[in-house]
C-alpha cells in the first residue's frame, strides 16, 4: 500500500509518500513542502497548491491519502486559512481516484507511539525510526505528513 | 461581462450567475443552490461541489468569480467547514480560467444599498430590483451568491 500523507496549510504545506512492506515496514517514497507566497492572492495560492499535489500524485501513485484533522484551540484566522488549502487538497486527491482518510493529531500520536502524549521531537524520531532513516525528515511539515501515513498504514492494517 | 457569485457552505452553497448590459442593467442568468448530505464523508461533499461549479461554469460561461469572504464572529466549526467548500469553490473557478474576486459582506451591501447597515431583506429586495424580477430568488444562499456577483458588476464598472 503506497500512501500520500499531508500536513494541511497555506504558506507551508507537508507532504509525505510511503510505502509499507511487508513485516511490518515502512518506505520512504518521498517528501517535502509546497510553500506559497502569502502577499499573492489566496486563488492563485490554492491553484498552486492543487497543480503541485496533482504532480505529486501523478509521479508517485499513491492509492490513499492520509490527511490531518484541524483541531482548534488555535485561532480562527489561521483555521480558516488552513481549511481552505485542506480543501483543495483533499479535492486534488479525490480527483486522481485516491481514497481520503482523515486522522486527528490524536490519533496520529496514539498510531505512532502508543499513547496520546508524545512531544513533537518523540514524533519526529519515531518517523526517522520507522521509515529507517539516518536523519529526521526536514522540515517539520513534511515529518508531520509522513506521520500521518503511517497512521494511516498501520490504522489500515489492523 | 457574465459573473458567477458565489455564497459559500458545505451543506449549503448558493450560485447565481448575472449579465452586466449596457444602461448599467443586470441580467439573471441562472441560479440555484449546491446541497450535500451532511452524513457523506466531507471529501465526498467536496468533490460533489467541485462537479456540480465546474458544470455550471461550463454551462454558463462566466468570465470571473465573485466570492463572498468570511467574517468571523462565527464559531470556529463552522469557520472549518465552510472554508473548506470555499477553497473548492475558488479552485472551480481558478482551473475554469475565470477571474477570481473576493468580497467582504460589507462590500457587498455598500455597493447594493450604498450603506452598510442594510439588513437581509432590504438585500434581496435589492437584487429582486436589479435584476428587474418579480419574487426575490430563492432559497437567500441563491439570493445572497447574485448580490455577491452584483457588487463586482459595480465595482469593476467604476
Amino acid at each position: 500500500m503506497r500512501v500520500l500523507g499531508i500536513d494541511p496549510g497555506t504558506g507551508l504545506l507537508g507532504f509525505g509518500v510511503i510505502e509499507a512492506q511487508k513485516g511490518g515496514k515502512f518506505k520512504l517514497v518521498d517528501g517535502g513542502v509546497i510553500r506559497t507566497n502569502v502577499h499573492q492572492p489566496l486563488d492563485e495560492r490554492l491553484i498552486e497548491i492543487y497543480r503541485h499535489l496533482a504532480s505529486e500524485i501523478a509521479k508517485t501513485k499513491p492509492t490513499v491519502m492520509a490527511i490531518e484533522k484541524l483541531y482548534f484551540a488555535q485561532n480562527v484566522t489561521t483555521a480558516i486559512s488552513v481549511s481552505h488549502a485542506r480543501g483543495v487538497a483533499m479535492l486534488a486527491g479525490k480527483l486522481a481516484g485516491l481514497e481520503i482518510a482523515e486522522y486527528t493529531p490524536l490519533q496520529i500520536k496514539q498510531a505512532l507511539t502508543g499513547y496520546g502524549r508524545a512531544d513533537k521531537k518523540q514524533m519526529q524520531e519515531m518517523v526517522r525510526v520507522l521509515l529507517g532513516l539516518k536523519e529526521v525528515p526536514q522540515p517539520d511539515d513534511c515529518a508531520d505528513a509522513l506521520a500521518t501515513a503511517i497512521c494511516h498504514s498501520m490504522t489500515a492494517r489492523t
